[in-house]
């Protein structure tokens, strides 16, 4: 048996990227998945894993990794058979700056506001809406510019910067579906029309290796 | 001469990183010292290089990379022989792990309500201010208790999540200094009392190799 087990929640960005990091790589793992409507957060087994008390975290025998990205990396070092982090410094330092890039300016907007239309709060402040989706646009489409030189988002191979970004973006898209939306200035919806590049990356990330095996279990029935 | 040209700006945290890596690896480089006071950021040379007009950036012949924390990846990958990365995965994945925490939850208040300070708007909205400094101040009390039990911000040794810290709360330290952190609720302030284990790390770090080539120039004439 896998000596991994990982602690996840399904359809959180956070997790889903690290699934898919298993997947692509061809590890195997004890899943440990955590139903969110019944998780008592304040459990102290699961604090002392993560003092956050967030998921992922990664268990392998004694030692205990959270922080998506830093999972991420620790599979690497792992497992550099199938590499995500590119194989000499160029590529590497290419996909740790567009993950930093994601992180500083992309992720953060687009998360505030998928939470928001998810929990059906959007409107409530509509102008913070609004500079959302605005700041949000702005982004999508310095990456749909990039996307339209090059498949992937550092580079011509699939790197850990595509499976860092894809599952923000497809939450995202998944939450733009609903009908506060329609309420909010978002000129990035439907995706295909709009972000045409971003669009066919996607649909080359759903047939990588593994993406079934990741895909969200609870998002399959809906 | 070495290849490497390092475009950065005197006292920013995300240069002053960069350059302490360098000078910890003991790698020679080409100084580009941009002075802020008069750069043109729509200098279209610059923005070749990053569209995002902002420094640290790296030239190392043919290739380009900017964000720091990818800077840092790309000279490790280089030049493996002094690691900031860790030795093993367990290290590598806390070190990461580290990162994205700093970056994720603490440096975020800490540059703002440092760059607040230091522009002499931090009185506008003190509410705002106030609420800055409890969220640092929550943030650095853990770091404060790890500190207690390792040496280091990820274990023993000294590593990039060191290197990635240090100018962020030195940064912040000189900019609590000002008049204007009186009116502010900080119960950080002054750190040798309110931070110890955090305090004397500092210490720890002003004696690494390199530290003295790093330090800001235009902070050493104050």
């Amino acid at each position: 048996m896998s000596t991994y087990k990982l602690h996840w929640i399904s359809g959180s960005p956070n997790c889903w990227r690290v699934l898919l990091a298993f997947a692509f790589k061809g590890i195997e793992y004890q899943s440990q998945r955590i139903n969110p409507a019944t998780w008592d957060q304040g459990d102290s087994h699961f604090l002392r894993l993560n003092p956050r008390a967030k998921v992922p975290v990664l268990e392998d025998g004694d030692t205990v990794i959270y922080e998506s990205v830093a999972i991420m990396a620790y599979l690497e070092e792992k497992h550099p058979d199938v590499p995500i982090f590119g194989e000499n410094p160029a590529q590497s330092g290419l996909i740790w700056q567009r993950i930093a890039e994601l992180i500083h300016y992309t992720l953060e907007p687009v998360y505030e506001l998928s939470r928001l239309l998810m929990r059906e709060t959007a409107l409530n402040d509509i102008d913070h809406s609004n500079q959302l989706a605005q700041n949000i646009s702005k982004e999508l489409k310095i990456i749909d510019s990039q996307l339209g030189k090059t498949s992937y988002i550092a580079g011509n191979k699939i790197s850990a910067a595509d499976i860092y970004f894809y599952p923000a973006v497809a939450f995202l898209e998944k939450m733009l579906a609903l009908p506060a939306t329609k309420h909010i200035d978002v000129n990035f919806y439907p995706m295909p029309d709009e972000l045409p590049a971003l669009s066919s990356w996607m649909c080359e990330i759903e047939k990588m290796p593994g993406f079934e095996k990741a895909y969200p279990p609870h998002w399959r029935d809906e």
